[in-house]
């Protein structure tokens, strides 16, 4: 299906192996450490690994597996976590010459909550300069011409090289989703405050993601963070059941455009067009914009989402951006540099307006909730572009657009990796109402069987 | 009217001297460190004062007025900070054994606001243990036999001290009005959201509070920090002019008893109700449960609002608490570990049920809203309790109880200095709708008047 083969690394096949005792935690980890060994030379997903410790972490967890006593469904899973999330025992640099061997000594709250189950944390995953736009080293895993997306570069790249079973990144607008689509992972953002983020909760959009190559996986792991830690405080956490959601056929989906529409490439349209037609042969109903004027005021709600989404970004972080820009100004790529100045333009008017312009485009989405089982669209404007060719753009890890609406809508939405073009994956967007992640996983199940046959 | 002569230090009287060039900012810095100076032996409200930090801030600030180009309104105003909130030339060290030394080199939000505006950050103001029950040594500037209350010991023992104008605190449940009201302070404690909080965010009811001596200085702080950092990710900040609203007559407030009633000292409750008839006498109504199914409504949803918010807060910091018990098991105080065995005693279903009882005594906040100007209330059950014989209590600086409630509705709430009992202070607490900040201070000015005849 793709230029590379995928090595569509799961865990919960191993589990029952596990369980059995033909095969245990720590020999699972040595052939994650083995593929590591054959592909990050070119990869280049990953910060740091600390070896030693996932080892010694694996052997405890194949002990209680022994011991037919694992924490959770995901005892022994070993994760890569994008370097924005702290983690006690190694540093988290951010992408920033100016967090260099930042050791913080301490473990996010979703970290602990993976601990706590008994997952291992292998190491840290490449990330863009604060996770704005700068990019890491990271290559795209079916194709190193290519770019892996950002700013959870590394993040997908893991997944999606067969790495690990599992990472977690973060969005802010798009950098999740769109990294996935590129790098073929299975991968949720969650609604806004679904999942705890420990220290870093300066950002109103942002969300941790969670990024494997199954449904089932991905749902483990977010019961498994869900029970443990929760949401933002203030927020009720992810709902659902343990089980992983059953795949679910929608009966009417809404087809988002949002601003990517016009420079969706010409290829991917097609692609896209084409499964749209096939989920309708299936029986499903798809509704545009031309013909709901409920889908139309949500896509204009949402047509200026990146340039809203990017300023009010801006103005929250102003107080460290301005830190930075004072202390470290020789350590600031480009991008960022944009930001702070960014920042330096907006005022309290500004935002207030901006928070509004934003509760609107929910209040329309919710609006969409009584009509549609979820809303579908891409996740980029198409495969990941060739590095060469975006890298002194404003965009230089791919164009944002598809992803950002699921950030300013704090809605939750999937990348399911369904499609494939000239031997690239392209993923398809399924987007929720609030606190529906359940819903829109089971959707996911079964547009992916639909268009795969899997 | 105190134990001690209440100095009454004010910013705002010396701003136009300044102006005028008959005083200077670092001559009334000096002014502050000789009270200092005199009185810390006794109050210890300080973990540490950066004199020389201080000192070249106020000489710039001296020539920003004799250029006649001062930042704000409270250029030059030295400002004592909670031990919780992050200072770039100060360590944060919380009250904790574990965080000695903790320097971060980094201001949080609303300190890089201050510094924007002019003001200077002198010292770091004792806090209890993680801003939680297990106290400091700062002692009652009225009287040393008795607590300053917390957690914003030294915050609110500083003002009334007149070791400074102004300080900031926090407050999660009762930690800010409470102090305010043992000491003698004027203190906002805003709307949820309403300052940035930076880097601490974890607590969804924790919000810095503003103390000083004056409406006017808590008013210029307000504004100053709102228009340059605003409220935290996702809130509007503190809505209003630049001006200091005036003294507004109310028509009618609903009286709050809360949970704190029952407890309340006799000789407190015969000083409020004196001072409930004497504004009533001005012509304000004035309604209490019984006479309103609106104010039972609240009273209920608010009747256990401590024990709510107690578990509201430990389960959101449960990893934070976990990695202290789990690293610094022998610097944790005896409440702290109280607070850690709470957090393992919940689960995400009980802090979803508990979120759901907050946003229902939210909702009937808002239902007074259409009625009455404010609500009024006290800040605590009396007077400063005498140190020894709280200190074995589960409450050693004193009851929470009429704290609390400000901190489960998110709502606005001033600490108002109007009387007196026993030659000890005794705050009248004026609480309002959310984001009704200028009401609340207009309402609180007027009450003042109307009880001090000032």
């Amino acid at each position: 299906m793709y230029a590379t083969d995928n090595p569509s690394l799961t865990f919960h096949q191993s589990h029952a192996d596990f369980l059995a005792g033909k095969d245990d935690p720590r020999a699972y980890l040595e052939r994650c450490l083995d593929t590591i060994a054959q592909r990050e030379d070119v990869v280049q997903a990953w910060v740091c690994i600390n070896k030693e410790g996932a080892r010694a972490a694996a052997d405890q967890s194949s002990k209680r597996y022994k011991a037919g006593a694992p924490l959770s469904a995901i005892d022994g899973m070993p994760f890569g976590i994008k370097d924005m999330i702290e983690t006690k025992d190694m540093p988290t640099q951010m992408g920033s010459a100016a967090f260099a061997n930042n050791h913080t000594g301490r473990d996010s709250a979703c970290i602990w909550a993976l601990r706590d189950a008994g997952a291992i944390i292998l190491g840290k995953t490449v990330t863009t300069e604060l996770a704005i736009l700068d990019p890491g080293p990271t290559t795209n895993p079916f194709d190193p011409q290519r770019t892996p997306g950002g700013s959870s570069s590394g993040t997908a790249a893991a997944v999606g090289a067969g790495m690990v079973p599992a990472a977690i990144g973060t969005q802010v607008i798009a950098s999740g989703l769109r990294p996935a689509s590129y790098c073929a992972n299975w991968a949720l953002k969650p609604s806004a405050g679904g999942i705890h983020r420990g220290e870093a909760l300066d950002l109103s959009q942002s969300i941790n993601s969670i990024h494997t190559n199954s449904a089932l996986d991905l749902w483990n792991i977010a019961m498994a963070i869900s029970t443990r830690v929760g949401g933002d405080p203030g927020y009720p956490g992810i709902y659902g059941r343990q089980n992983v959601p059953l795949a679910q056929q929608p009966a009417r989906l809404a087809l988002l455009q949002t601003e990517g529409w016009p420079k969706l490439d010409g290829a991917a349209k097609i692609a896209f067009e084409n499964a749209l037609q096939r989920l309708q042969a299936a029986g499903v109903e798809i509704v545009t914009r031309d013909e709901s004027s409920e889908i139309e005021d949500l896509e204009q709600a949402i047509a200026d989402a990146t340039r809203l989404s990017l300023r009010i970004g801006a103005w929250e972080q102003r107080w460290i951006t301005e830190y930075l820009a004072e202390n470290h100004a020789d350590k600031i790529g480009p991008h960022l540099m944009r930001h702070v100045r960014n920042a330096r333009a907006t005022t309290l008017a500004q935002y207030r307006h901006d928070l509004q312009a934003r509760a609107h485009s929910r209040q329309c989405l919710s609006v969409l909730g009584r009509r549609y089982d979820a809303a579908i669209s891409l996740c980029a404007t198409g495969i990941a572009p060739i590095t060469a060719e975006v890298k002194d753009s404003n965009t230089p890890t791919g164009d944002l657009s598809f992803g950002c609406p699921s950030s300013l809508l704090g809605a939750p939405a999937m990348n399911v990796p369904a499609l494939a073009l000239a031997g690239m994956p392209l993923g398809i967007q399924i987007l929720g109402q609030q606190n529906q992640e359940e819903r829109i996983v089971g959707i996911s199940r079964w547009v992916h069987a639909a268009l795969t046959g899997q």
